[in-house]
């Protein structure tokens, strides 16, 4: 892969109920985040939420899952800030290694 | 990332006609995967199945992606719990490496 | 993770206007990608786009997502091709790492 430019980033693959949507955006633009896509009506069940012991999801619930390509410097405040907000709600947070192209768009 | 305790996991997805949902995730709460999530209304084509020279899927049919974060140890009993279905439908199972903060919550 | 035989291959996910996405899939078709499963219905914002200072997407906009499992030597190729598409379209193409058994499935 040499004639491309791959840059190296951090995925990010926020699931949550879906009522909840605009904090977490609203969290991704105040970081500096400069995108992300949104995968909506997923189902889910069972302990992919941070309340142990609890059924976290039904199977009714409407989540979603926010996908975001970030530097891997932001991950950890995003993460950071995100934590009083899991502390109360269902979800859970992936993260992964990923490469991009024209990697200028993904920071400030 | 100093301060979060990240955890290295396995990411599960599977793709399969929507109709063996069931099949799949009882394979998956008696393997001990504590929550999954799904994508409803995947649309696919061609060999993202495993029957050699059919076509698999047909951009009408109603395919779903469940999505586990497991530890492991878990990938290989439940990947050949899955043999015998992907012998007989279309599907497949992508396997990589994640990281989630707060693992407890995906282990028994 | 002896008994299955894993095998690692590239996996993209080429999100763009669902309007456009017979030239991508034609795309995929020519380099010799044996399927892909779509994820419909997608929203998003902002620079999961390539024109830097355009707001690329709006919220309102529907948005697929192409998923492609490919061996990696098909990587370079396709986003070469799909280079000059998204010269002129917002979206982007995130590449990762996953394994697969099976994998006569997906090279030629």
């Amino acid at each position: 892969m040499k004639n491309l430019n791959f840059s190296s980033l951090k995925k990010l693959e926020i699931i949550l109920d879906g009522e909840h949507k605009n904090f977490v955006t609203d969290l991704l633009d105040r970081a500096g985040v400069k995108g992300y896509t949104i995968v909506n009506n997923l189902s889910g069940k069972g302990a992919h939420g941070f309340h142990q012991g609890h059924l976290m999801f039904n199977e009714d619930d409407v989540l979603i899952m926010i996908i975001a390509a970030v530097p891997e410097d932001l991950v950890e405040p995003i993460l950071e800030g995100l934590g009083p907000f899991y502390s109360e709600h269902s979800g859970v947070v992936f993260v992964s290694d990923i490469q991009v192209t024209r990697a200028v768009k993904f920071s400030n």
